[in-house]
Parts: C-alpha cells; sequence; structure tokens
C-alpha cells in the first residue's frame, strides 16, 4: 500500500449540526482555551461557553471561530461560536433548561469511565479550571460526570488534552454529528 | 447522584505494559513534544521518540519523564523514556524490525478514519512535523496510515491535540495494556 500527503482534504461533511456544546469554567491560561477552541473547531462543534476573564488568542486558536459576521473568509461552513460569562453555574442552569445532557469531565464520587460512556447527542461538556476543576455548584447541576483514566505520571492530562480526547470520544460516537 | 471532587485518585493499573511507542519526527516546537510528553505519562506510555533538536521543556511535560535513573520523585512507576535520534526514518526501519506495525497519523492516500482502525497492540505510532508532516521516505516505511476526520475551520489539528487523540484512541482499545 503507498500513501501519499494529501493537504487540504475536503471535510467530512456532517449530516446534521453537532449538538454538542463545550462549557469551561474561568480557566486560567487562554492558551488552554484558545487550544479547546482549535479542536472544536476542526471537530465540528458550533458553541463554546467561557466564563471568566476568557480570551481567545487567534494565533493558537486559528481561524476556528466565527467572527460574528458570518461570513469566514475561505469557506462557508460556520465557524465556532464563543459567547463569555461571568460564572458557569448559570450557563449550566441556562443550558438544562435549554434539554441539554450535563457532562463534566473531572474525577468525583460517583464518576465513569469515558471508556464505557455513552454520550447523548444533545450534551454539554462540562470543562474545569486548570488547578479547582469543577466548582461544588456547578458539580451539584451536572446528570453525569466522566474521567480519562489515569495511568502514570504526572497524573493529570492538560485541560486542553483532557478537552480534546473527550471531544473525539463523544465525535466517535456521533461521527455524522 | 452526587458529586465530590477526588485528587489524586489511585492510578489504573495496567495488566501489562503499555506496548505502544510514540515516534515523533523532528517538530517545529519543544512545547508540542512537551505536550505529547505529558500525555503519553498519563496513558502510561514508556517510549517517546523525538527526532531533531529535541528538548523536553519540564514545566509543562511535568514530571512524565523518567530521569535516567530509574527512581521517580514520588512513586514507584517507571515514567516515560525519551530517546532522541537525528532522523525519523532510521528510528522507524529499527522498530519494523523489532516487530512493531508502523501507524501513521497523516492524511494521505489509502489514509483510513481512525474512528474504524483496530490498532495491534505492538504499535508505533508515527506522528508529522507541524507544517510538513511526514516526509516520503517514512510513509514508505509504514504499515498503515490513520487520520482523524476533520469536520470544520481550521481543517486542521494542532499536532499534540492529534496525537493525543490518537493515543486516547489506542489506550480506549487496550483498557489494561
Amino acid at each position: 500500500m503507498s500513501f501519499e500527503q494529501l493537504r487540504h482534504k475536503p471535510l467530512v461533511a456532517l449530516e446534521r449540526p453537532r449538538e454538542l456544546v463545550i462549557a469551561c469554567a474561568p480557566l486560567r491560561s487562554n492558551v488552554n482555551l484558545s487550544r479547546i477552541a482549535r479542536a472544536a473547531g476542526c471537530m465540528g462543534v458550533r458553541k463554546l461557553i467561557a466564563c471568566g476573564a476568557a480570551k481567545v488568542i487567534q494565533k493558537i486558536a486559528r481561524n476556528s471561530v466565527d467572527e460574528g459576521d458570518g461570513e469566514i473568509a475561505d469557506g462557508d461552513e460556520p465557524g465556532l461560536e464563543i459567547s463569555v460569562h461571568r460564572t458557569l453555574a448559570p450557563v449550566l442552569r441556562d443550558l438544562r433548561t435549554d434539554g441539554y445532557r450535563l457532562v463534566a469531565l473531572e474525577q468525583t464520587t460517583n464518576s465513569r469511565s469515558i471508556f464505557d460512556f455513552r454520550f447523548e447527542r444533545k450534551t454539554a461538556l462540562v470543562v474545569g479550571n486548570e488547578r479547582s476543576g469543577i466548582d461544588e455548584e456547578s458539580l451539584r447541576l451536572v446528570h453525569d460526570v466522566v474521567e480519562i483514566p489515569m495511568y502514570g505520571l504526572p497524573y493529570a492530562l492538560n485541560v486542553g488534552t483532557a478537552t480534546s480526547m473527550a471531544l473525539y470520544e463523544y465525535c466517535r460516537q456521533f461521527p455524522s454529528g
């Protein structure tokens, strides 16, 4: 079998818009937020909710973000929409009202391995702060907690890496949206 | 269901050492290499091969890397061993000789979606440069090429993000090593 590089391969078309929303607690690092934005854009996610002093760094996020006029320079696909809120819990209450299944990425009592978890299509993936994770009030609002098994040092994934893995798993379960 | 944060949860024990090796082409960014090292350490990978002017940044990789004396400060687990070579192709020849299945992460002719791909346990995951990907000589040496489907802008994942997703998929298929 021969393999030749293909640059700019056509995108995989989704049969319907992704119903996954990513909701981030206030993060320490806008680098991490921007990496999450880039991964989310690539995977066809339409909505990222950030909290606190969040600002996407375009050099890292690349052109994943819809600038708000609905026009993307080099294509017709809608980009990722990012909204910024002060704190996480009110965001989660709104998402619950809108019918999202709230799935937190965290290590908690009663958390389940992501390897065995079936996502619902309409899911909000809830991501915690790099140091403090997801606050108690927010944890009381989520339906499920999933964790990525840890096998070795340094015992904790970077928040952008962990979010990307969970995003991958969701997309694996819903390859067509 | 109630969820309370657990810090420093015990590691998941592997039934056997991971037989996954990650082999990276010369990368532009030691930040990316270091993020791969951190993710690999967390997932129990024992061996990362870097090429070119590779240097792991400990602040990013955290304490994933075995410093060579076999002693890790806060545990008995062996850490990740990193070796650095000049170029990728000779590394791949050696891995082939050692019986590894060489799986490149790239978009090529004949590449397959990672969603449908079954890894062999003894696999070397081959990762390309941020801009130029995997060179032709190296592509001639691999057995398979897998790609992560792209659904939207900016059309290309960061190399550390893509590697983390592929690493996740391998571990999902071999949760106990």
